[in-house]
């Protein structure tokens, strides 16, 4: 084990406070000996403020999580990884939804490379009205984003975990009476026909919802109570009824290229949970 | 919304739109059979948008997850669960930290109970600079507020938890050259002298910051990596160290009634992290 | 392995083979500036293989993470952090949770502290029978065990965390058909009565199942679902009547001194938690 | 919303005790409205103890999550869930992690399908010796196995999580002294080429160790800490330094058909991470 020369550090005697005039290496632009491409490198798990649009054109401020990565050619050693948080800061803690495909650019032309990736995850609230009472309070959903460009191209990831009440339908039917229910997460990704009319966060939650036995609420007052547990017990559905039924409605809605719906119910007879999945893609058309 | 009648069960045959006459049964009035009174009773793991309030007066909106309970006597079958939404709700989404004393007495009347208990853990973002280059972003600290009141008076808890940087010092004083060093992090659970002047999450940010090897920052350039780097190691400090700092120092501040502090270090030579505690309460002061 | 020599830093200019001639300061055991004695210092998130003993004589080897600590006097710098590990691995792989007793003793000495904490956590597995068709499966529970010693005695507290049904009596009681339910968890926390007849995990687990509306099973085959959908129906418990009933059963089992109950259901109607706690103890015995 | 029918369900008056004789209609073999082919359907998050052989031809038992799944024709209502905890049962918890395939083949018999798929993550443990003491203990490696078998053949995909310690070049480089450094996470999945020898999980956990600035050791004394923290000091690394690094050994293993790696530097300078990851597949083989 051969210690490294140090005499490609800062050679200028500074003190500690680090005075700006010093030159020191950028050992990033150092060559790299294995000379392997690397897919993605970025910083990941880091929270910030994010804004997102509302479908009725109203904003929400939340809180995400980012993780923001480039390619790296086989040549450089490293990214500069304090690009990305400048990059974030620049918005002044007014981080937008809908300004990712810009600030993909922005990756692009600040790190210098061919391609940029975004990841980000945040709760979403909507207010939701009690069915009968029509008591209302807010309801979080966990969204995600998930972009990617490059030089040839750019996609789009949006997805919603929908929190809904599955009730069982093989349970009803061999029971003289009661069936097992429990809370389901329905989780929705979509890529949109490009160009053509968003697809927006409450449309997907609400596909979510309508596919289940019943939808969750934040607040039900005792006649709300009574209306949802007889809503679940009239619509039964396993949870490949749900996966189907959210697949069916997408594949309905002309502005959806490709989806794919998982949907896992937290059995309340057993102490594991049940799953189901399927991916769609429109053929036809082009992202 | 009309509260509804507590005879027994519902006797009307209505339909499942759940029409207002109906009288319904309110199960929670029920006696209970145990005769035993609960210590707590509640909703859980509940998100709603919260606003804090800085030291400097400015405020900041995020993502809080609410605890809310209440005690139950033994006489009473159960709580009015819906209740605890309602009181989240009817601040319009604009639920404010320092309307938490105010929380609790609109809890304890609302559900006719003696004592109410908050919970709320939220991450709260300062705006940190760099050392050298001066670069600002957003920094995230998870923190916390408890609160408890019952007929006899109230108490409060804050913390943050706050990440840190630390270098040890057994490694730096045994080695030719280097020192592991790791991420740890500082959390500190504090009550206030009452009445008294306020204690502020920044507050207890900085006395974490200052109690080890150095702080972690949201953005660093070259020169800034360069300062911390060589701060944390002319500053090597034990995770005992550190502890000891931190309630050092809240021991010096005369806000102080209670406080605990607990540290955990990352180890970056180990696959198990290293801890220390103490909790220290200021002798003739009642809080 | 022979321990080194404590004078301060390593004087002898030798290579990083680190020959175990060469004079390394331990670093632990300067002395510390603030004079502040911490309640607890140690190592955490460990996993290490651990067997347990069953009612039945029976063993069982799992996974469990633990946490070992000491305290330290306010002229100690530091724990010797590694000699944790060392204890752990002295038992070759066979740590048994019979022998946490004697492991506090082995930290006292070893670490030549007043007061030795250990904290264990692992999954526990009972083989479970359908109650119809007898279909046998392992179920697992998350447990825990939690010691303290010191000079004037020691406690110890066990404690399981077990899945059931739970189905809500105002549902049932104010709709035409049906009942939302979910599954909830049941934690139990015990100290015994000292000397005494031991406390089974099996046994807490026994009667957390019993409390609730019904058991949950690894494996239920249709005349099993149609049984414990029909039991769950006939027997509606509130979060407050799950914790009132394990509460009263633990409180008629003489070998219990101290109990905590913490019940939380996943509500299937709601995308939050409601709970319920109560903390017993028994007057006129000692721990 | 229209009530089902409940001819179809059981209808002999038999008591809840669900006596064996009654004919339950088994709702899973319905039809579909819908008629959509589903990718996976399962169950997941079921605990069970697995047993692992190790390189060296002796076993350890451990405990993992499994999820077990299969494919959904179009005409089919619902999976057997119970099947799937039936085949898990069946091997009277003596899960061992080389029957995979014959549990693979198992499924597709049970349930009657095209497809099987099973994932199982698991804690894996390895005694490690400390570089110069040569202590030892056991160290914990978090690795899963995934594995689906279709009609046209199966493929399998091993990976191991593997703690390091990586010290940052630029850091070292720029500084009179000290370097940060930190723990990092290095993920290996592969596939195998087949047939062909077996690679073995403490093959891919050395490659991941050598690939970064310093292993990490579940017991070091102070030799030990000295030589770890030089060794780390001697050998820098950028998180794409180890990807590459990492992902150069696997290609020189003609064991190997295709791998992906990922690193996660806990950074000590931030309170967020880096990553990279690369993917590749080795020419003219056939998996």
């Amino acid at each position: 084990m051969v210690d490294l020369n140090h005499n490609h550090t800062a050679t200028n005697g500074v003190s500690t406070n680090g005075a700006l005039t010093m030159t020191l290496e950028d050992v990033h632009e150092r060559g790299s000996d294995r000379q392997i491409a690397l897919n993605l490198v970025g910083i990941s798990d880091i929270q910030y403020p994010l804004i997102v649009v509302d479908r009725d054109s109203q904003t929400q401020q939340t809180i995400a999580k980012f993780s923001l990565g480039v390619d790296l050619p086989k040549e450089d050693k490293g990214a500069h990884m304090s690009r990305f948080v400048e990059i974030l800061s620049q918005f002044q803690g007014k981080v937008n939804l809908a300004e990712m495909p810009r600030m993909l650019d922005l990756i692009r032309t600040r790190l210098d490379c061919d391609r940029a990736n975004i990841q980000v995850a945040f709760p979403y609230f909507l207010e939701r009205s009690a069915p009968v009472s029509g008591a209302t309070a807010l309801m979080d959903y966990e969204c995600s984003y998930s972009a990617d460009m490059d030089n040839f191209g750019s996609t789009a990831v949006m997805s919603v975990r929908v929190p809904v009440a599955s009730l069982c339908p093989c349970s009803k039917a061999i029971s003289d009476y009661g069936a097992h229910n429990q809370r389901g997460y329905v989780t929705i990704e979509v890529k949109a026909v490009q160009p053509g009319p968003e697809i927006w966060l409450a449309d997907l939650i609400e596909i979510a919802e309508k596919s289940a036995s019943a939808p969750v609420y934040p607040i039900l007052k005792r006649p709300d109570e009574r209306y949802v547990t007889m809503q679940a017990y009239e619509n039964p559905a396993f949870v490949e009824d749900i996966v189907r039924e959210a697949a069916w409605s997408l594949t309905q809605d002309s502005r959806v290229l490709w989806c794919r719906v998982n949907v896992v119910n937290h059995e309340s007879i057993h102490n594991h949970n049940v799953f189901g999945s399927v991916e769609w893609h429109r053929f036809g058309s082009e992202g």
